[in-house]
């Protein structure tokens, strides 16, 4: 039971109050750890603070030891593995690229005990990469480039290939003119990168009239590979947006009832349409008299519709908004969240083509509004 | 009644002389009030026209301080607030983005009063945010960023995650070479940056072989990040565009009574083809002779087609210009706008798209040549 | 009579051997035209060849003139203006981009009489507007840029405010440390373009901590507006490249009697398919024992299959290389343009996609397939 | 015989043993002979193992020549080629690329003996281009840009007329502040480039005013040339990919007699949402207790389901993980590659909508479902 609490506290996408704070204090030893080592590296400061930086090295330090220690404990694996041997878990946690990176975290505190601690904390920066479990976002990235790999690592193969053939052809123009930084390939090869790559530092120039046209063609080349790169790229993005959207859209229509009955196709149709967005409790969602732009699907929560005399209570599996989009007239109430709710927005545009396609779905929506705002708007 | 007068007059979207006369000048005031405070900062012209940059720049600064206050005075929120009391309707326009816009470019002058002018002008330039409220496409652009924000940050995160690496390895290889610029890890964090964004400035270059093979590997990162970048947002463009097109042609096809009865799923997929477009009175739409690559439906004014022997005046809701995407010959009369008008404008290739799909839609438009041009061409 | 024959003469889309001899001719002018205009204002050059390059100055600028005159002669303005004066038609073609465009380049010649033949040479860099006529693609390019307009419009204001800004706060923070560059805001300005635009000429680079923190800033903005720019183009892009290709194909289908057939449903889908391309007399399209990864519709011309026994000879409307598509065995005959001709091709991805939603065209394309090659392969 | 033999061995899609250790020696041969050729160029190496060097490098010139030798001989040119005369297929093949790309590579073997050994070592870069016979992914990229030719050439066309352009205006306003680097077109041209492509070297600077806004337009054009063809070449990579996977997955979804039944229009559908991955023998697909977001099908090979008591095996043509989709629960067992296996992943997004459009499909699968495990989980 401890051990499962533990793994709650420590889990990133825990919303529990222990967890956040948690969070909190790693982040904050995180900025503190990495602002040590930096501030270590200059020499005025190290002379002026040098005890107070190895000391709260030393307790950055011990903090990542100790959080490798918990995760140590904690650490069950997948959900289908509490009925193995908990040692087996353990082991395979610490080879898992969590826990390498967070034993990675922890050498700088080894280092600091067997070395001297000056010396230590110029590894510091490796901290930086417990920040990437933190980070959702990392991962789809991760994967568009990894699904693009092919194509990336061929543009790298022609790119390797275009600078060995510019630092070759810019050594035989301007060997003569410049011996001293054109004198052999690795020579030219920086020249090649520099260029190529349009960073254009400017301590190497051909001079020939031959290098001057050649570098020409490695500086548009270099443009080429940029742009491959980021064709490559964008198409990759918009596939893997579109597929997170839908798959985190998906389930949280799975709990709107009313669009549960409409059948495998529509709710597929309308889940690649809507665009889920959290609102804590009390936050404005419409605002009475505005334009109307969207109308909304309350997935999980509750939100208050204040109505002039009164105010009507929707909770999941209901939807509001409607009316403005069918009528075009301004929104004619606020609505606030009553609770913290996630809402399932659906957008005017995607609305109108939704209605041509969906015809069913269309009437639906337009009984429950003629229902629901009669008596109301009447 | 007045106030509504001002609101009109104010409004950055209202096309009555009024209005626009106040957005010349206001765009003028805007130029003229940036202009003084870049001489401003020139030694030579300060030396020369000292007193009339600070008139001039006074004059600007009473213009904006008029404006803030005619904008607080006319501030009636949403349409549907009217019924408010007017001072919440002031205090909510004072807190929202275009009111502490405005607010902002009241401060210089408020300096100006209280500290010498020179020094005021400085913060002349928060005056160019004043400018977005007149250029709607900023908040598509907002949008599209905002809707990507995550992806960017994402990238941000494994930008500055590549850059303390870079950073920290550079201090580490060229310390002993050039302890002057490599001294630290701050100063290594200025080289990273100026190399990671291929900015290449040339003031910091490693000297030793692997801090420049470091370096070329830091290079081809940062045009990863290019890319990166490229990629997110050529997604959310193409999905910005659609949507900001569709909203506005469907606006106008309601106002197409043939297109009208065709049904919401016709209507949404014809809407999602159309493209609006503005002409001035007077403008020539299509010549007598030219290929024909497209017809148009009237959305608002009327148009003139000059046959030879006469004309014939279309109003909102017609046709014309179909004849050259059916037959393929050139265009057989010429088109004015009789007055200012908005045309909804169907490509070639979309028409045969369309027409493919909707064969109805064909068959009306066919018929509705036919009867109008057999007399005329027959 | 003569006037038409001239037009078609200077006609940039004519394909007869005056037209084609008389375009080899202009462009050679241009080229020569230029390099002389190159070669004026080296030093070294213009003293050792000044009489020749005048001369030869003055032939470029003789054959310009000599072009404009006779454009202006032939100018039938769109077909539909034959009846009209010739006089208006004229006027027409001189106010139009085209004519414009022809009497800027005559302008060299006039400056050429008029003062020093040196003085004038600087001028003959118009000439390149006249490569335009001749370049439909960037006709394309230009279509894409205009509809992209507003968004590209709207990333250039927020440029200039990004632009002012950073040189405001680089006037502020860098002055006290380097009064020289960064003395002034239009000093700041020539910083700050160099730098937000990533160029990094390196003669002017911030000193302070707070101006590398703002450099860094300004760096990373500039990566933005590249990728906002890149997005906004690649969104265009596809539309207009899919867009040229449809009309292309579209109006080469109509010659296909076998696809006319079919209903306008299935030739606008077809037409989204197909890729035009043309092929001189005796090329080889398909080689015997190649895989097949696409078939071909003939559009115009005639093409020969060379069967081992003998040949086939197909001309327009019909259709070759199926075969291997449908059965993935390796080319069976090799096939050889027997004049000039257009074919379409259709992929073989997009032959198994439009299989599977035209199951009607597919049985035709089976049956044809089985009728002529029975016997030849049986 | 032989022949065959011999092709197949040199075949670089081979995957036999003996061709495996022929690409082996291939690239180590090739790394070494560039890697000779880069130290040849550095004078201290060259000094140092001049004999050692020339040695190595006449042995990879042996190998190439051996290499080049062996090709010929074994040329079969094109399945269909062997009935005809086997020297016509080898000079067929001498002047395909491939075959000038190896005699090229022979050429730095034969200035060896002709000439000194130091020089003919400089050609050894040539050899990078046999790299490309071994990488598919660079042909994907060939055809991405020459599908976008024509766009391409034509931004490169207005990339020469603004090259120009500001070379020519920049020649005007600097010539008389800097006549040393201004002093001429072909010296602002540097300029120009080095501007245009964003290198910034910073070896020549503009000093006027009109020449540094000159500049500044010059480098924001820059960044439009950069978008252009980052635009061009997205929505050709978007296009290629698309056909590059839909090929390779429907030849592997033809041996899946399950889908086959199925019918071409949904072959196709299923096509285009499958995307095909090899796994070695005993690689772990699916581990017991992982949130499932994909099924499998299985192309080719055979794979282990680890149920608790026992195991099931599937071959080519079954699939599984489907469980995981249907429920929503996490994978109930563990599936292994029992041999080396070709697998077509389908992913849960394309699932969910698969399963709207093919109601048909979606009954197959919960039915196969269900009676393979009720058994098994019940």
């Amino acid at each position: 039971m401890r051990s499962r609490q533990l793994y709650q506290l420590l889990d990133p996408a825990a919303s529990d109050l222990g967890a956040r704070l948690f969070r909190c204090v790693h982040h904050a030893m995180l900025a503190v750890g990495i602002a040590v080592m930096v501030a270590d590296t200059e020499a005025a400061w190290r002379l002026a603070w040098a005890h107070a930086l190895d000391r709260v090295f030393q307790i950055v330090c011990a903090f990542f030891f100790a959080e490798y220690v918990l995760r140590l404990i904690a650490a069950p694996g997948a959900p289908g593995a509490e009925h193995r041997d908990k040692w087996r878990a353990r082991s395979a946690w610490a080879a898992s690229p969590g826990g390498i990176c967070d034993f990675v975290g922890v050498l700088p505190g080894l280092l600091d005990m067997v070395f001297s601690p000056g010396y230590a904390s110029l590894f510091g920066f490796v901290w930086v990469f417990k920040l990437v479990r933190y980070a959702p976002g990392l991962v789809s990235l991760q994967r568009v480039i990894s699904d693009a790999r092919e194509a990336l690592l061929s543009v790298l193969l022609g790119f390797c290939i275009v600078l060995l053939l510019s630092a070759s052809l810019a050594y035989l123009l301007e060997r003569a003119a410049q011996p001293s930084v054109f004198g052999s390939i690795p020579a030219a090869l920086w020249w090649a990168i520099v260029t190529l790559t349009t960073t254009g530092y400017g301590d190497v120039i051909p001079q020939t009239a031959a290098g001057r046209v050649l570098a020409g063609v490695v500086m548009v080349s270099g443009i080429l590979v940029f742009a491959l790169w980021a064709g490559i790229l964008a198409s990759g993005f918009a596939e893997e947006t579109r597929r997170r959207e839908f798959l985190r859209t998906w389930d949280l229509v799975s709990r709107v009832p009313f669009l549960q009955g409409a059948g495998a196709a529509t709710i597929a149709d309308v889940a690649g349409l809507l665009r889920a967005r959290d609102y804590p409790a009390g936050a404005v969602i419409v605002r009475r008299g505005e334009d109307g732009d969207c109308m909304y699907f309350v997935a999980a929560g509750e939100v208050e519709i204040r109505l002039m005399p009164g105010s009507i209570y929707l909770g999941a599996g209901e939807f509001f908004g409607e009316i403005a989009l069918l009528t075009g007239a301004p929104r004619n109430a606020t609505v606030v969240a009553a609770q913290r709710c996630t809402l399932l927005r659906l957008d005017i545009v995607d609305f109108r083509e939704l209605i041509g396609r969906q015809p069913g779905l269309a009437r639906i929506i337009r009984e429950h509004a003629e229902r629901r705002f009669v008596p109301a708007s009447g």
